[in-house]
């Protein structure tokens, strides 16, 4: 068994702590939050710590917390040369204290409270300092999810900014069919096929391919009822960008 | 049986071919189109023609052609007093010429050539000038869908401009982060299960609670830090817009 001590208790820390509670490779050793109450309906709070004191020994210690405290958290570990890991799109991993190993170990997933996740399908990106610490990281992410990467910090990156396009953008864009439905009466469900349809169709289609509607077909009468009919003026200058951008990609 | 004609050839055209010419309580009687060739792998091109003057007796004319040319292919069919709809999301349906009975056939979804739909699973939008005209149209939809709905040629229009949003410019979106893909030499695939999460997840979280990222956390440090690395000035104008929209949304 990989023994284990989480640090934090977010949207991230929480999903990680519910699959390792529920992975029977993975000893959950003790998770280490600013107050007990944050973590209330997720687990046993015996196993919470609110003290970097008491920290138990672990083989990894995920420190799962919002960036600009990854820093002070790992100051606090009061251990040397164990096994640290973020779970952040953007921190480098020298952001960790040096008195210990570091790694990065960043789950690629929407995580929000009120929804359940499936760890098995979520993309592990991975990242050690050395090489040969790169296998503990590995095991653990392996024994979450079938998904695992080796990947850069550019990469990384890289790949945090294209989520922040294709799921919290895409997200906002869903916001704004809902509102627009609200506003007309009608059901947001209606749309519900096509937002999945448009999400399945890139597993065979790439996106550029797969692109429909209005803007690629320069169907300008169709555009000009479109901006007419938007009150919202945010709404609008949207749709003029988006249809702008969609009507200068050039297909390879 | 309801009997049909379609006329058209296009994408729409195409998937409702193959749907009705596989359903058995639809007789697809005949299909229009300008050239048999459009249809090659679709049909039996023995029941096409590219002739007005031979269209057939049919309960149901289903125009489904760009929606400048509806009015016009309207005028040609050589019958009164037949039941004529539109596919359009965004044409009324007195752009059908007055001399036959008219009405809105719209499926709400994005059909792609290479792409098959489960046409069971498309809701399908419908209005009829007449009332006693509405069974006809909707028992023609019920026997291709388990979604079909009533719906003003007003909230059909809102609901189009809805779909720009949550499938055009969201394909959009995925193709942006596809192309920072390749950039940075990340597989695309990467991103499909977050993408998908993004998607389904809306169906127990209204999109405005589903809401994650650095634009809604206020996380600047990490805006400031995409902003930069976004080399595309296009790309670059969209992050900044589509941040500053996701900050602007008031809860209710």
């Amino acid at each position: 068994m990989i023994k284990v001590v989480i640090l934090g208790s977010g949207n991230v820390a929480s999903h990680l702590i519910k699959a390792m509670e529920a992975n029977t490779a993975i000893d959950l050793v003790q998770v280490y939050a600013r107050s007990k109450k944050s973590l209330e309906n997720v687990m046993d709070s015996n196993k919470i710590t609110t003290s970097f004191t008491t920290l138990k020994e672990a083989d990894v210690y995920v420190i799962s917390v919002s960036d600009k405290a990854i820093e002070e958290v790992s100051n606090q570990i009061p251990f040397t040369n164990k096994l640290v890991v973020h779970t952040s799109g953007t921190m480098d991993f020298n952001v960790i204290n040096p008195k210990n190993k570091r790694g990065v170990f960043y789950p690629l997933q929407t995580f929000s409270k009120n929804k359940e996740i499936n760890m098995q399908e979520v993309p592990f990106c991975l990242e050690t300092e050395n090489i040969e610490d790169y296998n503990s990281v590995g095991n653990l992410a392996k024994s979450l999810s079938n998904s695992v990467y080796n990947i850069t910090g550019e990469q990384r990156k890289s790949l945090h900014i294209s989520a922040v396009f294709v799921s919290n953008f895409v997200n906002h864009l869903y916001q704004i069919g809902d509102a627009l439905c609200i506003e007309n009466n009608v059901p947001f469900a209606i749309l519900q096929p096509l937002i999945e349809e448009t999400a399945n169709k890139i597993k065979t289609l790439a996106p550029v391919d797969a692109q429909t509607g209005p803007a690629i077909r320069n169907d300008e009468p169709t555009i000009e009822k479109h901006l007419e009919a938007l009150t919202n003026p945010t709404y609008k200058e949207l749709y003029r960008q988006l249809t702008l951008s969609i009507q200068n990609v050039k297909k390879l």
